[in-house]
């Protein structure tokens, strides 16, 4: 099977390094608190994916657009060029101490340091001299992704309400009202009132009003309703 | 004749210090220009006021409130402590040269210097010590002002559009589009595309809400349109 590019699944996956099996990424709740990687500000749900949109590692988009069936647990290697990136030895860089402390950087092996923009990891600390791999911690690393695809979306306004959510991850998905006028082809949205402060919200609107016309398509007009009641009438 | 509290009227005004004569403000882009205080970036107009909601001087106000009137020009003269206050001689202080210093001031007779969060004029520079009046430039000005009532406003949705326009004055009125539902006692406003994506936009909406339910009453609900438009579709 295959999943055609521009559909919107969910997927639940948990992706490890071959060589050590450590966990490195989940959206499973319960795997992420067994082995210690859980984060208490994430929300553990299953991941949008808009296959082609180029949001998730590639190995593990591309695996979905040629072989995802709803449903089945797959399992798939993924190599470096794949996944991280391989390691290049380029980005392995001797600095001197005194350039570091001039950054507020005090070294010490191990430690993640952000220099000129970039971040890397100190390897050793000889002298007056310090060895940091600006390569990404998981570049090199062939990954073993186990991943289920739990829905394929197909109504427009679930896609919709989705779109809206991933924005939003604290905000059930229900809450995001979504109506469309087949005739108009437009879409309209009500926004729900626990964002209507958010500062970001204006550039959210504009960014899921644009992925709808490039994911979806056929509409052509995305109208957001937002309603500010009086303060006596909540109670 | 009277204007009574939360109406909505606009005002063209020229206000004077009575002492010199010199021009402080004025909504009229001619006096201005004459007397070379034009403000580029300043949309001369006139100015909305809402009787008794206190954002203008209050000698003003009070004016407007007890003798306002139509199409009528008026003068009136404000004393200090209904213009810009009295001048309070505590607010006149010496600073060392040091401290200013720290706060990277270089102090120089004539000035204008923030200072623990406080805006003076430094009056002179003798030896290490520096005088600053703290007090606002215009206190214990008395003032004379000729204003004229150019409208007075009575309709709800006019009222509506002026509370916006306020808010983004280069958006010309009629860009607001506003219905109202008298059955429903509920505001519908239609959000112009081109301040869709200004950052401060939400919290507008919200100050704007609550003017409609604080000056004009009668209304629950208020509700922003905010259409989005396929790129394409708008060539």
């Amino acid at each position: 099977m295959a999943i055609s590019k521009n559909s919107f699944i969910l997927i639940d996956y948990v992706i490890r390094a071959k060589d050590t099996g450590e966990l490195i990424e989940t959206t499973i709740e319960d795997v992420a608190k067994k082995e210690n990687k859980y984060e208490v500000d994430r929300v553990y749900e299953p991941l949008l994916v808009i296959v082609g949109e180029n949001r998730i590692i590639r190995g593990l988009e591309e695996h979905i657009e040629n072989f995802g069936e709803a449903e089945k647990e797959m399992q798939v290697e993924i190599p470096p060029e794949k996944a991280y990136g391989v390691r290049d030895s380029s980005k392995v860089k001797i600095v001197s101490v005194r350039e570091l402390i001039r950054n507020n950087i005090i070294p010490e092996v191990g430690k993640t340091v952000e220099l000129n923009g970039q971040v890397g990891v100190v390897k050793a600390v000889t002298g007056g001299r310090v060895l940091i791999d600006f390569n990404h911690p998981l570049a090199g690393k062939t990954l073993l992704c186990t991943y289920k695809i739990v829905k394929i979306i197909e109504d427009d306004s679930e896609k919709i309400r989705h779109l809206l959510h991933r924005r939003y991850r604290r905000i059930p998905l229900d809450r995001f009202k979504v109506s469309i006028d087949q005739n108009t082809n437009s879409v309209t949205i009500e926004v729900p009132k626990e964002i209507l402060l958010d500062r970001d919200l204006q550039l959210v609107k504009a960014i899921v009003a644009e992925e709808i016309y490039r994911f979806i398509g056929k509409y052509n007009t995305v109208m957001y309703i937002e309603k500010f009641e009086k303060e006596t009438e909540k109670k």
